[in-house]
């Protein structure tokens, strides 16, 4: 691979995060309100095909925890304790009110994929 | 408004924008098919329900260019120069590609909304 593909893959890979970025938070409430460890849910996220890495879910699910979005416990029923969240009830009403965001951004750009010839 | 709703709304109001951010590329590469204006895409959006303040549009432009995603070139038939964008080459590539990776991720959002009872 030549200097410039390399370089055009890593634009295209950053701008690609940022748009994951913003879907990774609505997916993990979503995705919480079924009680999870934070490894279960990196699997759910997976497998729903939202790829995490465990390095940014994990402080990102104890930033949510912090601001009142999740709740957590302890599950200490194994030798190893584990924590496992919830969304909250102010999480529950942030994932519907960024579900409806998500939903409203995604038609208008479905409108500026048609519209051509618009723009003056 | 007491202390602690205005902090809830803060941080509702910050994950909203996050969700924002990484459409906002992806909206102006596809309105930029058709050339414009930095201040006539800054309307289309707006109208499209992509609000985007200029002094967060105008230096994204300027990235954008920079990274060989639009092309510009100066309209010196009015009395005051302007600048006028369009998609690259590149640029329509990236914006087929973030509109796919936008499908996806709304997909396995949509599924995360409707999946019950599935996580351990």
């Amino acid at each position: 691979m030549d200097e410039e593909e390399l370089q055009r893959r890593e634009i295209s890979d950053a701008h690609r995060q940022e748009l994951n970025r913003g879907s990774v938070v609505l997916a993990s409430l979503l995705a919480l309100r079924n009680p999870g460890y934070g490894y279960a849910l990196l699997e759910t996220l997976d497998k729903a095909g939202i790829p995490v890495a465990g390095n940014t879910l994990y402080p990102l699910l104890r930033r949510l925890e912090s601001q009142g979005l999740l709740t957590s416990e302890w599950d200490t029923t194994e030798s190893r304790p584990r924590k496992f969240y919830r969304t909250s009830r102010d999480g529950e009403l942030l994932a519907r009110s960024l579900l409806a965001e998500w939903r409203r951004l995604g038609a208008a750009i479905d409108s500026l994929d048609t519209t051509e010839g618009t723009q003056s």
